[in-house]
Parts: C-alpha cells; sequence; structure tokens
C-alpha cells in the first residue's frame, strides 16, 4: 500500500486528489489534510480523497507517506516543511504546486531533511474560485505542468512527479525555478495584475455606474482575472517580486509608448497588427501543440496507471528523465543561438 | 413594403440581417450592397438579407429605403454619407453601428440632408473575427444598444432604431455621443490596447518560445482582444482620441502605483481585493441586471415583429421616448449627485 498524503485539498489539492482517484491506481491511499476541517470533509464527501486526517494527527499518516502533496497557498509552505520536514520517512518524495518555484525551493533545501526527495511542481491551470466545491479531475488536462527537481532529488522522484503530473492529464515541463519565475512573471502574474488594474481604474470612476451596463464580453474577459483569489496573489507579488516588477516596467514602457503615439495621432496599425499575428499564432500553437509536444507523446509510454504503480516501487531511470535532459540542452542551445543573433544584430 | 438597406454586410451587418430576418417582420425587405462582392452574395446565400445590390447601382435601392444601416469601418462613414446623402428620400431614417460616436454624428449633420433622420447607434458586442462568416443572429442577445438621436432626428426614427435594437434582442439604451466615447473609452478600448501590449511585451521576449507553452487560460481570457481586427482598432484610436488617451493617462498612473509598491515590498491585498469585489459585483450585476433594466423589460411591449410594423408605418410617441428622456434626467441627476458628494469631500 502507498500512501499520497494530500496537504490543503482546496481547488488544486482536490483536484489532484480527483485525478488521482479516477486513475484508479492499485494499491494507493489518498489521504487528505487541510487547516480548515470543513474543506477537508467535504473532500472526502465528494471523494477527491479516500480519507481526511486532523492535521494535529498527520505524525503518523506522514511517516508512511510515500508521496506528499504541499497545495496550501504559498505563504504557508515555508512553516509546513519545517512542521513536515521531521516527520518524513527515508525516500517520502514531496512536491508543492505553488505559482512561483524560487522561494519554494529555498525552503526545501532549508527545511527538508536530506532523505527527502523534493521536486518542486506547478500545474499551469486554475480558476477565479478557490475551494474544494470548484475541484474536479480535469482541471489539468491538457496544461504544462513545470517540473523542477531540486539537486538531491532521485530519477525515481522525478518520475514520479512525472508521473502526477500525467495522471492530472497534463504535459510535464522541466524547468529551472528561476527561469520559471520569470516566465509565468511575463504570461500569468503580469495579465493578473493589468486585470487589478482595469478594474481599479473603470470602477472608481464616477460614470461607473453607467460605464458598467456597457461593459461586455471585451471587459469581462480582460479583467477576469481581476476576480483571482487575493492570498494568491498576494503569494504572487511576495514571492516573485523581481520577476514581476521587470515585466511591469517593461510594460509600463510599451503602453506609454502606445499612449504618446495615439495622442500624437501617429499610425498604430502596425503595432496592433504585430500582437494580432502574434497572439493568432499562439493560439494556433494551443490548439495544434508544436513538435516539441509530440515527441513526449510518440514515446511508448506505458498506460498511467501502469506507470504510477511502477513509480512508487522503481528506480527506473528511463526515458522520461533523458527527455528532461535533452529539453534542457535543447534550451540552452536555444538561448545561445538567441544571445548570437542580438551579438550579430549589434 | 419597406425596404432596410444595410450598407456593409460583414460581422455587425449580416448579424442585424439575420436578426431582421429572424423576426419574421411583414412586408419589409432587406438588401444588403457592400464593397467586396464576395461579402454580399455570401450575405445572400446564407440568408442574412433578402437580396444584394452592387454599390455602383445602390441609387434606385436607396430611393426608396425606409432604414439605411451603416456598418462598415468608421474610416470609411463620412464617405458613405457624403455619397448616399442625395440619394436618400423624405423622412428616411438611416443609422450605424460604429464603436465611437461624436466622429458619427458630425458626419450625419455635415453630410446627410435636413430632411433625413439620423440616429446613431452602437451595439455593444462583437467577436475578434470580422466577417459575415462569424455573424449570427444572436450575436447582440441581451447586449446593450447605445442610442444616440441627432438633435433633429423625429420621435418616429428613435422608435424605429429602439425596434431594430430590439429586435436584435438588445436592450436600448440613450447616451450622449461624447459621454458614449468617454464610457467605451473605457471599458471598450482601454482593455483592447491593454490586451495588444500584454502580447506586444511577451512576444517579443526571448523566452517567448518557451512562455508561450506555459501561457494558459488566464493569457487567453487577457489577451483576448489583440485578436481584433485590425481595422476597428485603428478606426478606434483615430476618432476617440481624447477619450482613449484619458484612460491610458489614468490607467498608466495606477499601474505605475502598484509597481512602485510591489517593488517596495509594501501590501497590495487592499488593491487586489477592492478590485475584486468590484469585479464580482459588475458580474453579479450582469447575470442579474439592477432595476433600471427591469423597469423597461416591465414595460407592455408588443412583439417585437408588431412593433417593427407598427414603427415603419408610425409616429408613435409613447413610452419608449418617455423612458429615453426619464433615463437621461436620472443620469443628470446621478451626475449632479456625485458632484455634490465630491464637495462634501474637499
Amino acid at each position: 500500500m502507498d500512501r499520497v498524503v494530500i496537504i490543503g485539498v482546496g481547488l488544486i489539492g482536490g483536484s489532484l486528489g480527483f485525478a488521482l482517484k479516477k486513475a484508479k491506481i492499485k494499491e494507493i491511499e489518498v489521504i487528505g489534510i487541510d487547516t480548515d476541517r470543513n474543506t477537508a470533509i467535504k473532500a472526502q464527501r465528494r471523494s477527491a480523497i479516500d480519507r481526511w486526517e486532523r492535521s494535529e494527527d498527520m505524525e503518523t499518516v506522514l511517516a508512511s507517506a510515500s508521496l506528499v502533496i504541499v497545495a496550501t497557498p504559498i505563504q504557508a509552505i515555508s512553516k509546513i516543511f519545517q512542521t513536515i520536514g521531521p516527520l518524513l520517512p527515508e525516500n517520502c518524495v514531496v512536491t508543492d504546486t505553488a505559482s512561483t518555484k524560487a522561494s519554494v525551493m529555498q525552503w526545501a533545501a532549508q527545511f527538508l531533511p536530506p532523505h527527502v526527495n523534493f521536486v518542486g511542481g506547478h500545474p499551469m491551470a486554475g480558476k477565479e474560485r478557490p475551494g474544494i466545491d470548484e475541484a474536479e479531475a480535469s482541471l489539468f488536462k491538457g496544461a504544462t505542468y513545470c517540473i523542477v527537481p531540486s539537486p538531491s532529488a532521485s530519477p525515481a522522484a522525478v518520475e514520479t512527479v512525472v508521473g502526477l503530473a500525467q495522471t492530472a492529464g497534463s504535459e510535464p515541463y522541466f524547468v529551472e525555478a528561476s527561469e520559471h519565475d520569470l516566465m509565468v512573471g511575463g504570461i500569468s502574474h503580469l495579465p493578473l495584475f493589468l486585470a487589478s488594474a482595469l478594474v481599479a481604474v473603470t470602477s472608481r470612476s464616477p460614470s461607473w455606474r453607467e460605464m458598467s451596463r456597457l461593459a461586455s464580453s471585451g471587459f469581462r474577459d480582460t479583467s477576469r482575472l481581476a476576480s483571482t483569489d487575493v492570498t494568491l496573489s498576494t503569494g504572487i507579488t511576495a514571492t516573485n517580486t523581481a520577476g514581476v516588477v521587470r515585466w511591469l516596467d517593461e510594460y509600463l514602457e510599451v503602453l506609454q509608448g502606445y499612449r504618446d503615439r495615439i495622442a500624437d495621432g501617429q499610425a498604430m496599425e502596425e503595432y496592433f497588427s504585430e500582437a494580432r499575428v502574434a497572439r493568432n499564432l499562439w493560439v494556433q500553437d494551443q490548439n495544434d501543440p508544436p513538435p516539441i509536444d509530440k515527441t513526449l507523446e510518440a514515446m511508448e509510454i506505458p498506460s498511467f496507471t501502469e506507470r504510477m504503480n511502477e513509480m512508487f516501487f522503481g528506480g527506473r531511470l528511463g526515458k522520461m528523465m533523458k527527455r528532461g535532459e535533452d529539453l534542457m540542452e535543447e534550451r540552452e542551445r536555444y538561448a545561445k543561438d538567441q544571445e548570437k543573433e542580438k551579438e550579430r544584430e549589434r
């Protein structure tokens, strides 16, 4: 019997629970822990977990855990690592689901004992409403799942988290923590602040009551992320400050440029066209992912269930890790190419 | 037989055509004109119009038109008014569907003869893709339809455009041109530039190829308007420059404030919370419109078909106009209250 313990069974933890349970993996037990007892009870009632355990009593459960998934707000993770560190057995695999990775990797190095394997994770999907009521098995289906192994994590531990990502229907994506934080700063965190500022600036207008009646699907979509759970947003600004500020600075510069051109009556066509083409290409890629994904798909991978079973018992190095290394190398090559191109342009 | 002529049978004109045809109004003929012959042919083949007419031959058609809907890009409207002005019969009703209203109202005053009734219109809905292929009868269902009567428009003409809006399933909303442009500058045009700038800043990054794989539903929604038809975007910046610059200035200030607080490690919770509450209230209102709408609904209105028939023949002043006046008064009262409140705060 392998034991998976999910700490924090809200939207993210609950959805991973559902995915694990749905995969009908033999001989595993999914246990949920949550500081909010009602959430834990509801997670069990909804069958996102096999059973819940009080956080005061987690010692026994953790002592026999094969995999621990920390799916709480990032603000709680440092404390949780300090609490669970001494309770975890040899070779236990620990992962998280937080939106930023550098801080989490640092806390893991600092507070988890060396006999534990930490592999950071970040499934790139969510909903504006948090909570177990919103959890569902398919939340991460088709999403990219960032995987950030700690330097000391065993190959088997990395495989376990890769298996978790694939069980959730996601595509594993190996990335380094600081690179992760910089990238999500642009495509995930920046949009959040843009949406909040849009709502702030319009809703404080004396005409808001009237304006709000005219607001339509464009406003709805552009402002959607303003409804994001505030704990998530503040966790991001606190743990990815540099990544976020860098993007905000660039963005402010670009938008100021737009503003000045428009005010001067200069043509904007080229700017709008460029953005339109870039977005349409991205949408196209989303619907038809680039070859890099297909390579991964083309690998002869056993069914999720088989793999998860193997993984808990396995030390199989296998193609999965090789693929991770290849991706790392490819990225380095790409970055170097980019550098060279820039040199040439100068 | 009443004749409705739609000039420009793309997404907007085609959708209005569909709505008119679907309403099965007795004794009307819907004729489409488009500079792109293929669009006109397709509009007829899809039955968005009864038949199309070459723009070179529109003289005869226009001479007997009861209602002319100009649904072209705003860049073309001034020229169209100059062309059709001398061809329109006494009491003909002319309306448009452009995203900004002050310029259009000015062109109407300048180029349409006094015996024609111009009533500006702006249905608050659309799609990122333009063209007749995207047109559908339900495009404007549930949307707010801004109605901007010219000072000289007859009550019957205003009723006709109100009838058109309601035939499309929209809610008519009387508004003054400059007020319209300022309001849509915030809730419709600003989001467009924010989305474009988001795509510009992220897609020009050397990491874009990697980042784009991590981009998820949040990026998709926030950037959606970057895919807007460029003709529409440039039409907006050209005809609502002041309205747009004012909002961009306010927005840049708010976002710079966010950036500075985040960089200083100051708490953002209050800001995120405020925006979240404002957006959630707006979403709630969208799903359950405020009482002001219900009054309009509660009026004993004849079926769309009945009304459209009456309107083409009628000079019925009726409740509709009264309601328009009431709305105007209410808005003025509200603006005055706001002013007073501000005074008090000082």
